[in-house]
């Protein structure tokens, strides 16, 4: 039974930002969902964090987390300070405490398992997440015994220079007997250069405090500015592409793409540069997606090819086409085997296999059918400037260039529109609509001045 | 008188894919293209590529290459295996062979070319690539005299602790004297772990085997897996925009840019941000590509600009603009000094000197002549849901903004084409064309509900 | 009081350009435009040019920078040569002078103000700026005692084996006293390997001559080929990226980022990949800007979105959203609300709040009012084939889809224009403007061959 506590009270001062720190986003999610991602493996029977900044902005973020118990901590007097702050909501717990700052989105949750693992089969008072950094700077330095029994942790700020050459560091992941620390915590003093009350002094009063090692220091990584923002950004992609490469997909110049977390990719996929893939997007075996594009919370069928386009809220069938600069958005649906070509826009369109839309068109609250060709410049008219309309269309049918679908509108199947009419009544199966001017030809006629 | 052996019978497991491994593209050409470049500058007689996974695959990738003799290894049971399956063909043969893996592409003509040379002039019964690897984890160790004379071979896995110290790696590239390798062949052994037949084993019983090290260790990198296949492109890339930047080249960022083998460019080019130059493409002088464009065997004059935009199959002549956001395909041909803007398309269209097409347009099939100014919105209808059809523009015409001109249409010079109208009739020279309604104003009208 | 001079003189071969290497271009200012920067902190009295190749190409470069005096150098003797150009024009000068190379651009200001203050507070001869590189190779060592007084510089050419693993190095930057300096310059010999009048010899004339150290050696990197080009913008870049992520800006891939050195960003902006920040753009707070979008001196109010998308020359107010796939230029003012969407054109177009022009649209040199509905496809015809005219549109007056408003138009407030009509005469208030055909339906009609 572990309950896990999540330190979110700070502003983060250099982030310059309105924003608290762990509200800040990284690949789609924010810092502090991350963390709650981390721990999401263990036996939890509660979560609680600390608020203190803009305490409301964290609550309304993470409104849709079930169970989360809110802790105020209305002064930052420290990391033993804000710990202080569980003494009354957990009183009377006899679990463990699993303690963690809401700034180290990096953890993998095999990280967390073992140390509370280790900590429970030990039966500790305490145990700390330790790494080996290369650069250590800035950092609380552990000191243990060959068992991994903490001796001391110096925070950076306090180390002689001899204890500074020691690159094993606190990650400030700790589990704790919540009834040891619970004495501790009251008798915590504030005596050192900070004022502050550090989370590390209840160390010193513990009988069994054992270190645990992580295998790649980068989990412990935590966010203080942008620059970290950005690098722990490059982290988790770099994370994600390698697992994605060792899947089979080919990422042309990966350092070029990236991926968020809950993407799924199928073998033999082809991403190409600067490419983006968002939310829970789902894309088939076979797909080559990119340059420059963004698909974001859609699914591809296989083979589908995408160049140059953003597809967002949209599905495409297998062995589809898209763009250059096409968008799909707002639930899309293209078919199989239908090529979606440049300049066009799908919104809320529905387009049956084998359908062609190949250029400048916008098709918007529209149900079409298969092997339809729309031609060039056709536009769905679906609001009269207060609503929405549907436009209808059969199988095979096909509209000439600039040509107006003005909703409510069902036009049948093998129909034909010519170019250039604007369509305001339905269209009955196997007719030509035709809604246009005849041609004059003025002869001898020279461009003179303000004639179009 | 070389034979070359390339071996492409492995599955390449590690790719998890349905293609074999040698077909990966990379860059444009598959890794089987590129190893059978790198030995184009030998004096070879024949080369035979020994299949097996999917031999048919790779039969029908390679159907262009002439003179190929593919070779059939049902089973794979090692390079030593793959070489015996050359016994049959090469029977009698009496020149060398050089045996490559269909895996490796970043070898160099000259590498190759020095191998073979050093095999040729001291008369080796065989000659092996070496390499210095940094990390030589899983490569073969060579172990050699002070002369270069090889004393032993030993795979990675069959190394001792101390043997993997050494460095100087096996390249899994060889020059046999085929008669010589042709006796040995049969006496090969599986008696080791993998039990596998290994090449290297051969080495044991020639006389004159001599090592040759590569100059540049990253030319033997081998592809395994994705990974592989994403560092060996950016080693590929790095050493042709290097080449093209001393060569008087301004890439702006170039670990964003890619850049095919083909591709030629001339001095005084700009490449700006995550622009990729494809297949046989030609860039002349003073051009500025990019950013965020795709240019693919395409050709482009002197002072070209062309930013976010898709070019492919297509030429643009001296000093025009393109972009952004404009897309050429299928022929285009632009003449100098035309101005092709943003949400343009052109495909299998002829373009006179100084003529504009300037926003929202669609041409194809179409010839159109000088200084003409193309009209926001205008349209060549040139599909009739049956077939293609042309449209023919003389000089200094102007067409009006959403005009469509349905094909089979011929318009003169100097005509004008009145905003709005369809144009369905030829027009003769010196003409004002126009198909559309009057407007009607009704006053007082209020927006209620569906009109659009 | 200091005299700055620039050697600009050279043609800088290794770049294999038509253009001199001091105007190539590094993030929108030329090199030598950037050394000018680097002395603007100084209390300059005179700055001298000493130009050569291509001599009147770099005087109209710098047509605009006042009171600059060129000197010229017909020939190429070397940096003493160059200097030696110099005694005419300095002829009884009595101040510093400072020479710098015209090709190094990173050079800091504060390190120019340390180097001068160095040299006039210690009334040194001459004082040179140091820097300890990594890889000194091609540059001058500099030996100095342990008050930083020079002992010897030695060309790399001309150093000992042993000297050459001194990695402190000339950069190339010297203050000097000029009345020393006008001494010795006619005594300067060019017997050496290379023929050349070395500015460096003038040292071992001169009884007081100083070291200082630049604290960041890549300031005094030189560019003299396109790979060194590439490799300069990328430190500027960084430096630039890594300033703003401090100052409170999120880079998401901070590498595909560009950020020119005139952009303003404010805190809590977020930049998206590949987005291109140029000239003197301001961007305010809660920006999100990008993917794979250019803002070229523009401004965009706080909260405005903007994806794939190029904005130049003009300005956004608050919350407005645009893109995909859009492209505001020439001065195009959109208001405060609004939503500029797909394949949407604004040049020179003025636009009131919470005006949407969503898709396919192109608006010139047009005035639009707030709350207007601009329909998909609109155009406004706005040039006659002379010249370019003004389309006005009143407050929540809406546009029919394919529209065409042909300038000079007036259309008033609460205005309803008919989809597909092309609208030629002026619509007063309240108002539904209608020019278009009557629809005909042809049942039974089969497509057959050439219509559409």
């Amino acid at each position: 039974m572990v309950a896990v506590a999540l330190l979110a009270a700070g502003r983060g001062t250099r982030m310059k930002s309105s924003l608290p720190k762990v509200l800040h986003p990284l690949g789609g999610r924010s810092l502090i969902e991350r963390v709650l991602d981390s721990v999401s493996n263990l036996p939890i029977d509660r979560r609680l964090i600390v608020v203190g900044f803009a305490a409301d902005q964290v609550k309304i973020a993470l409104a849709q987390e079930p169970d989360l118990e809110f802790v105020e901590q209305t002064e930052q007097l420290g990391t033993g300070h804000a710990v202080q702050q569980l003494l009354p909501p957990l009183q009377g717990y006899d679990g463990d405490v699993l303690v963690l700052n809401g700034d180290v989105p990096l953890l993998r949750p095999e990280t967390l398992e073992k140390l509370v693992k280790t900590h429970q089969e030990a039966n500790n008072e305490a145990t700390l997440l330790t790494a080996h950094f290369p650069d250590p700077t800035g950092y609380g330095r552990v000191f243990c015994d060959a068992n991994n029994r903490i001796k001391e942790i110096v925070e950076h700020r306090d180390c002689t220079e001899a204890q500074r050459q020691n690159s094993r560091i606190n990650a400030g992941v700790y589990c704790f007997r919540w009834s040891s620390l619970a004495q501790i915590l009251p008798t915590l003093s504030n005596d050192n250069d900070q004022q502050e009350y550090y989370l590390t002094d209840v160390v010193r009063f513990m009988q069994v405090v054992q270190a645990v090692d992580v295998e790649d220091h980068q989990e412990i990584l935590g966010v203080n500015d942008r620059l970290q923002l950005a690098a722990t950004y490059d982290i988790l992609q770099t994370r994600i592409k390698e697992n994605w490469m060792r899947a089979g997909v080919t990422l042309v110049d990966p350092a070029s793409i990236t991926i968020d977390s809950e993407v799924v990719l199928e073998p033999d996929v082809i991403i190409e540069p600067q490419t983006h893939l968002r939310g829970r997007s789902h894309i088939r075996s076979g797909c080559r997606i990119g340059p420059s594009s963004l698909i974001e919370d859609s699914e591809l069928g296989e083979n589908v090819t995408v160049s140059f386009s953003v597809i967002s809220d949209s599905t495409v069938q297998a062995g589809s086409r898209v763009g250059p600069y096409a968008h799909l958005r707002g639930q899309a649906q293209v078919g199989a085997g239908c090529r979606i070509g440049n300049f066009v826009e799908l919104k809320k369109a529905q387009l049956g296999n084998r359908t062609n839309v190949a250029h400048l068109s916008y098709l918007g609250d529209a149900q079409i059918g298969a092997q339809v060709n729309v031609g060039a410049g056709t536009i769905t008219a679906n609001y009269d400037g207060y609503q929405k309309h549907q436009t209808i269309i059969g199988d095979r049918t096909k509209t000439g260039s600039n040509s107006i679908l003005v909703a409510p509108l069902t036009v049948g199947s093998d129909v034909t529109i010519a170019a250039g009419s604007t369509i305001t009544e339905d269209v009955p199966d196997n007719t030509l609509a035709i809604a246009r001017s005849r041609q004059t030809n003025k002869s001898g006629w020279k461009l003179k001045s303000a004639s179009s």
